[in-house]
């Protein structure tokens, strides 16, 4: 195994040295005055980075908890969900609605390209039963970025319509602002952007999806938000809270603070861009090239070569942890990640194990293409 | 606020230091070959510490999600619950069967007695629609422990009826051996006996209950437990884990393993009395005399004084953190933990701070009884 490890997958992403030492300090009782400090500072913070005036909740639990607690609270029986389906994630929506016995209808596009608007629009109006449009921000087994923005406008016109946005792989990396844009529930997760360690969700109600709740028949318990948001508006939760993530929480928003969410946007974006240049420099395709992701650059492999190979070579010989692709792209994609607390040398590190990797596959391309590449547009910026 | 603060409360409990740095390690991924190592020591600890052959699965979230998966993966429509009710957490098992339709039928008991069996039989033997036992092995919000080993053979001896066990702030502390009680789902959390951060739950089930998971008809999707007894069996999550909480717990079980199961139990023990006789010398009478637990010791205060003025001044003056009383007996007991990471002389600080604050509160005791009557029980045993 090689010496020195370098963990550059989107999710769990890196967790920075303060926030895992912030973490380490002694446990603190999360009915203690002491944790409703921090718990105050951190639900704070989220309302900054969910540029919202509403409360944004925290649920123990990883993203699918949030997932599931967004459906069993803002459908009631009989609902009819629109999930826009173009890979694992969308997927999970379609899944987590049928669990609870919501009727989907799938808005199945192309995995590697965005959902078009228009087609939300036409669903719409062609099935008066839809109460809801699930999407992704950001579908990151494709890499793709969805125009969710786009899709709340066309809830918003409509009062029997919220739409719900999974941005587990999105939110603190590109600019999601809930209360302008007119997101009804916004969701994410501890372990992308926010730079922790996973085992704390995040999510966000507008007052619109917050009228449902009242009316809300399906069963929950774990995942009630109605009793989350009592709780937390005394700096408390219902059950048992993830306390030292809660910390951890504290610590990753007074770093996006400093650094200003503006240039935090800014460098997930440069970051993408020097990705893509230095791989489409090395002769890889990108897999969505016109709704290409600003967190995870997903690329074709160099024809011929399975990309599971490309993979386990980058681990196995460099100790550079990349992922693939999964079920209909698995072997023909691999996926480069930018996404959380990462810097230019983060994308130095995998493009020059992916030269070298490339260059031991036996891959032809011009050596040196791809540092060149991104070092042009890296030095556009030092964060 | 005093220099030095003592966290004595019986969950979260104090987190070992070594315990701490290990999670402070770099975050290591899911999906990746050095996760499943660590995955899979967990999971045989698990085992071990259950004392069954069954898996035990990890869920990432606190107590009460294992309590919903129990209730949502064992029972299905029409089914009737049998809850042992003498306590908050009895509450919260009638609260989740409630929630997902399920109709219970309360065995209440007054707070601070333990259930008898007898009614458990009787209620049973009336009412053939009920197909399971709900209760708590240890009542931590009044101190009570309850015969489930009574309940288990009880409910054996019935093919249509489970015993379902919450073992939150139990399992680890004292003797329940999962296959030899014939426990059918038992289940805890991390911030307990494990000695970790809250974040992470743990549940297993038996060969009975694993059958009636087959004919499961509540909704559910973050807590299928047979969609994750799938994929833990390859040492993954069906979603993401709280990574971690994983790599603690192994480090937790390392510090149970050399110690010893049997060794635990008798350090849990012997707290337990001392904190006992040291609360009864200075004149604080046993709130559950008949079925004292042995992870948290609850007491009626000096006659005329309000608890929460003790819990607040052990606070405020000496920095030493004990709970209360909830609900119907605020103000009336005070409760001090002896679970998990707790060692002799973090019984004495309790029992001393104690001693002091009666003192400061003019309460009329003899001085030093209580310090006196710990360590003649504390001296039998070292660890």
């Amino acid at each position: 195994m090689p010496f020195k490890q370098y963990l550059l997958t989107p999710g769990p992403t890196p967790v920075p040295e303060q926030i895992m030492l912030a973490m380490a300090r002694p446990i603190v009782h999360h009915r203690m005055a002491a944790f409703g400090e921090i718990f105050r500072e951190a639900a704070a913070g989220l309302q900054w980075m969910f540029q919202t005036s509403q409360p944004v909740l925290m649920l123990a639990g990883s993203g699918t908890l949030a997932m599931e607690a967004a459906v069993v609270n803002a459908m009631k029986r009989g609902d009819k969900a629109l999930c826009v389906v173009g890979g694992k994630f969308g997927e999970r929506w379609r899944n987590i609605c049928k669990a609870f016995g919501i009727e989907v209808v799938s808005l199945d596009c192309e995995w590697g390209t965005a959902i078009d608007p228009a087609r939300v629009a036409a669903a719409l109006d062609g099935d008066a039963k839809i109460t809801a449009v699930f999407s992704q921000a950001n579908e990151s087994s494709t890499g793709v970025r969805h125009p969710v923005e786009a899709i709340a406008e066309i809830t918003r016109a409509r009062d029997g319509v919220i739409n719900v946005v999974d941005a587990v792989s999105a939110l603190g990396a590109f600019d999601l602002p809930m209360d302008r844009a007119g997101f009804d529930v916004l969701l994410t997760g501890s372990q992308k952007a926010l730079m922790l360690p996973p085992g704390q969700a995040y999510i966000a109600l507008s007052e619109k999806a917050w009228h449902r709740v009242e009316k809300a028949d399906l069963p929950r318990f774990y995942a009630d938000l109605k009793r989350e948001r009592k709780a937390q508006a005394n700096a408390e939760t219902a059950y048992t809270p993830a306390v030292t993530l809660t910390v951890g929480l504290c610590e990753a928003l007074r770093m996006l603070k400093s650094e200003g969410l503006e240039n935090v946007f800014a460098r997930h974006d440069r970051l993408a861009r020097a990705t893509r240049a230095a791989a489409t420099a090395l002769g890889c395709q990108l897999f969505a090239p016109t709704a290409p992701s600003p967190t995870v650059t997903s690329l074709w492999g160099p024809a011929g070569i399975d990309t599971g190979k490309i993979v386990k070579h980058l681990a196995n010989r460099y100790g550079v942890s990349i992922t693939g692709g999964q079920d209909a792209v698995k072997g023909k994609i691999f996926r480069i990640a930018h996404l959380g607390y990462f810097g230019p040398f983060d994308i130095l590190t995998s493009v020059a194990a992916l030269e070298m990797t490339l260059g031991d596959l036996g891959v032809k391309f011009e050596r040196g293409a791809g540092t060149v590449a991104a070092e042009a547009i890296l030095a556009e910026g030092v964060a």
